[in-house]
């Protein structure tokens, strides 16, 4: 059961001018199963996207990494595939051949070249991906477009997910109204840098490259890279930002100005939302956590002892205990590796309730105050350092039972 | 249930001449229930150790390594007292108080000075250490101080360890017989530098205080760090290494020379058999599995892979379900921060069966094999990097629904 993660309303979720979303059944892993997306987009549009940092990146990223390299003014993407069920990825040489060959077949039927296409895959890895029964089904895809398909194409490219991840806004940039819509997906091997997630924001403002580029890794790590269900980071993790520049904005040439600012908050609480509905949904996820690190020296800093916290299956399992057993987070602070913390000096809080302070528990921390707030569905948990002023959110689930037996049963 | 981890025979373990050892029910937190242990040392006894890197480290650590650096040949430690059910860690000055009068009391009983007492203490984290029921607790502890008590002193430090972890062995150095004898407990919240553990392993040969301090550090090196069962480094860890100095070989004065390097894989041995008793009864485990890097450009670049692969909540609930979905140790040698890895030139196998070589499966590789490896108790997976001649391994254990059990329930 996700934490307050109602699926998507259909109608909640505004289409972007120049996208359209093509969704077919592939066969690719399993049966019934609507397993392919077509995401197209109009000509002019821009991307920029954010990559997995893993070694063993999935041959879908390698190819998409290369094909985003070679965009020019005259010849943008036109589109995004994406399949579920096998992802692609510890395939060596073969797996390359594969999403290359899906890229050939895509573009063939868009009239387009292949570098032209960016590829993605998620779920099983070094399973080799049936390119032929993709390219089979392109066809499909892309007769069933149309520009108010994100629910469904939220749902097409779920794995382990429970519900499907969307999210839409509308925001006004330059006296234009401008749309921001989303799909993610991603619930286990969620970690920063990035998570198992793939992430799609399209937005019908008018950007230029630089400036899109600009905030996709801006607002990636204030959303995606904050977010961990089991610290696990995965070969396939990619969040694509498209502007179709179809708004009527003047376009956002560059990252100075208001405009710019605006864009780039906006793009960043779509992708956020998104982030936290991966782990609203994570795997066996009972609850909702948010980790907050105040006054410390740097945000690096503030992120090393946020995922010390976020990542210890021993707070994780006391949490879904709604155990208070919070001795557990100041030995993970200590451990974060931040060589001069002064445990001395910090304090810490569940929601509103001071739990220790002086390096040990607050003289009038009471365990039933504690117990009330582990009690709950949504808890923050803040650290204040006293050290500076940089600050950071971090976002995880408990460990549970279920998380368990949903990775231990993955395959079967 | 421990894997291959029978409780320990009591006739297998050796006495070490100068120490003794007594074991009282102080009742610091469970009633029934022995968990206070003092094990004194003949004068003349050397005392060496290493300690958690942790920030919040307990008080008893804090006085333990004051203590020890206080530690001059005319006033060597006098005995180590540890008790279970409390950590006092998270308590800040009132916890330094507790850990010093106890120290205190037992020092009085001793008639010695409060410097020469070590003092350790292991249980629930953020609860006040009950001082005065140690003090009360110490003249039965001392009345009942034997020499051939180790079987009882393994069972008195445990906490969620199901089984006592005791090992001993006879060595022959300088043509005299050398008995180590050691006990450690720990069984969650296990990590390198170092695991929620306690180690203490005693030997009667004559040593140094140089040559001790170079073998303690030694050994933890390639024993209790290089295990873990959940990641979680702890306030208390300490592995303490004692020499009474009465085995009558000629005193091993410093680091070079045979004797020294007999000495030192004799407590190395000990002290990974101990270390891997831990992860043989680490929290829910099912399985014990042996990560073995080679073939790496140093040892550093090996204990980053192989822990981003004994670390991993996927990897682990995988190893649990007997299922070879073995893609998720190829995500794991990728996120492990080698950037200059080459993933084309590595090799993972799974015991003896080739699983995947140039980036992806071998394609020799058959699943049965990999299920039938899976299916067993004891697993090694070996991933050769060819880069170099580094190796290293470590040890670690399946993540299983008891693990969540143990956790979520730990206080209650």
């Amino acid at each position: 059961m996700p934490v307050r993660l109602p699926p998507p309303d259909p109608l909640s979720l505004h289409p972007v001018a120049g996208v359209t979303l093509g969704i077919a059944e592939a066969g690719i892993r399993k049966k019934g199963r609507r397993d392919l997306l077509v995401m197209s987009l109009a000509p002019g549009a821009r991307v920029a996207g954010v990559f997995t940092q893993n070694r063993f990146c999935a041959a879908p990223v390698v190819v998409a990494r290369q094909h985003l390299s070679m965009v020019d003014p005259g010849q943008t993407v036109r589109a995004l595939m994406v399949n579920t069920g096998v992802a692609n990825a510890g395939t060596g040489k073969p797996g390359l051949a594969h999403a290359r060959e899906t890229c050939a077949a895509l573009a063939e039927a868009l009239h387009c070249h292949p570098n032209q296409i960016l590829p993605f895959s998620t779920g099983v890895i070094m399973e080799p991906l049936p390119a032929d029964r993709i390219a089979a089904a392109i066809p499909r895809c892309l007769e069933s477009a149309k520009p108010d398909a994100w629910a469904a194409a939220a749902e097409a490219i779920m794995t382990t997910d429970t519900v499907p991840k969307a999210v839409s806004r509308r925001y006004v940039i330059g006296g234009k109204s401008i749309t921001v819509t989303g799909i993610a997906k991603g619930a286990g091997m969620i970690h920063p840098n990035m998570a198992t997630m793939l992430g799609f924001v399209a937005t019908d403002a008018s950007v230029s490259q630089a400036a899109l580029r600009s905030a996709v890794q801006h607002a990636a790590q204030r959303s995606f890279n904050c977010i961990t269900v089991d610290g696990d980071t995965s070969t396939n993790d990619s969040f694509m930002l498209i502007a179709t520049g179809q708004a009527g904005n003047s376009e956002i040439a560059d990252t100075r100005g208001a405009d710019y600012r605006t864009f780039c908050d906006a793009v960043t609480e779509v992708a956020t939302l998104l982030a936290q509905a991966i782990v609203r949904d994570g795997e066996g996820a009972t609850k909702f956590i948010t980790v907050r690190i105040e006054a410390g020296r740097d945000e690096a800093e503030c992120r090393k002892i946020a995922f010390a916290i976020a990542h210890s299956p021993l707070i994780k399992t006391a949490f879904f205990a709604s155990d208070p057993n919070l001795g557990r987070i100041l030995a993970a602070i200590g451990y974060a590796g931040v060589d001069d913390l002064d445990v001395e000096a910090m304090e810490l809080y569940l929601d509103d309730v001071l739990v220790a302070r002086h390096g040990g528990r607050d003289p009038g921390y009471q365990e039933a105050d504690g117990q009330r707030v582990m009690k709950q569905e949504e808890i923050t948990v803040r650290v204040v350092l006293h050290r500076g002023s940089a600050a950071l959110s971090v976002w995880t689930c408990d460990l549970s039972h279920d998380y368990v037996s949903i990775n231990a049963d993955y395959r079967s």
